[in-house]
């Protein structure tokens, strides 16, 4: 991309007024129901205006003394109970026109998104029931029609999802803390698409990499042969951690 | 990470009131000097409170109607004249008391900073120059106090840096269009530490992955032989765009 004068020219002539912002944060959380190999997506039905009644990421504004992550946490522990969560930064989304707040004769300031990717358990995570039912887990490749932009944030997170999956193991993250490879497998499948490795070649180098511990317990799942069931094995995973990795 | 009522009950107590927030960017520019082996940063001193003559890194507050990449590439072409930038979004920077400004007996407003990362072309950028030396590219190594939490957004864009060399091929948009195959090793020992590889097995992996041209044009650097000078083929590469790759 060329910077150059015109860049500049085309400045020159804009207003030199700051603009006034409101921060919000913004949280695509993942969950896998391996039951039903389907990637969920927590979303809440809005109850106010703008956007009143449509679905949205859950997220909240930030407050006075409030810093970005613990505002993530904040709008998180009001939807769901969590033991663990894998929480990181996304992505912040600022252009303006983004809030229909923004116009003039609503709050004229501008809104900026500053949003969180997360990943929990689906069977550890409850959602705080609210008799409206207005927190509900969604299937990924079912998403309602999203206020503001948040489709563009939910697709950012899903692309972060994939590219994590192929380089770190945040599988072990969603997945139940004992797991078939054959689910470790699937769960690559229903986010990478079917043809991004065969099975055998997927276990090999998975287990080749070392920090799956074999817990000798077997279970039979559907008609197959039984199972073994694994362990991700931190331990044996800590050398590993600032070693370039690929998972497929 | 546990999320649950402690956390709730600890933001019960806290104020609701929505912080008011200006935002800026700031960017993390880094080039690499091949002939002298060093990864450089480009830093402007501030001329301005607060922080009044710290080194800085170059960065704006964004406009009303403008985007934030749009403040980040106004910024840039302030300082630099380039004729290709690889420009991405980095991290945004929150926290409370991060600048003085936020201060009630200054502004008494919040400063958030998306912060971007780009890379140019050490002999393709030129410094717009001003007769008081405001701007000039450090050695990473050699980097002074920086005003603000800025240092650690430059820590960021370090990690970002070396994250980039290990899965994809940003080394090629620093080292200049035509380089020796030692000329990227070196560039990629100078950020991962010399112990990231030995050359013959680095070199093996980079042409193994086929999208270097070998220009059969030699070049005598130094004390050893004449080297083939090679090029960054991006034909060859985007069918790899979206496969997970390993460079080291």
């Amino acid at each position: 991309m060329k910077v150059d004068s015109s860049i500049k020219q085309k400045y020159s002539h804009e207003t030199e007024e700051l603009a006034d912002f409101k921060v919000g944060v913004d949280n695509v959380i993942f969950s896998v129901d391996t039951t039903y190999n389907r990637v969920l997506v927590l979303l809440r039905k809005r109850a106010e205006e703008p956007f009143n009644n449509y679905w949205s990421l859950p997220g909240t504004l930030v407050r006075q003394g409030e810093s970005l992550t613990d505002a993530a946490y904040r709008t998180l522990a009001e939807k769901i109970q969590v033991d663990n969560l894998y929480l990181e930064q996304l992505y912040s989304f600022g252009e303006p026109g983004r809030d229909p707040r923004e116009n003039p004769d609503s709050f004229g300031i501008r809104y900026l998104s500053v949003s969180y990717f997360a990943l929990v358990r689906y069977e550890e995570a409850k959602i705080i029931a609210k008799s409206d039912k207005s927190t509900s887990w969604y299937k990924v490749d079912e998403i309602p029609n999203l206020a503001f932009d948040h489709d563009e944030i939910l697709n950012y997170g899903w692309n972060r999802l994939k590219n994590k999956l192929q380089y770190s193991p945040i599988a072990f993250d969603v997945l139940p803390t004992e797991f078939t490879l054959n689910e470790v497998y699937q769960l690559y499948c229903t986010i990478l698409g079917e043809h991004f490795s065969d099975y055998s070649n997927f276990r090999s180098r998975l287990l080749k990499l070392g920090f799956l511990l074999d817990t000798k317990v077997k279970v039979s799942r559907g008609a197959g042969r039984p199972a073994s069931l694994y362990k991700f094995d931190s331990e044996a995973f800590a050398p590993l951690k600032d070693k370039p990795l690929l998972f497929i």
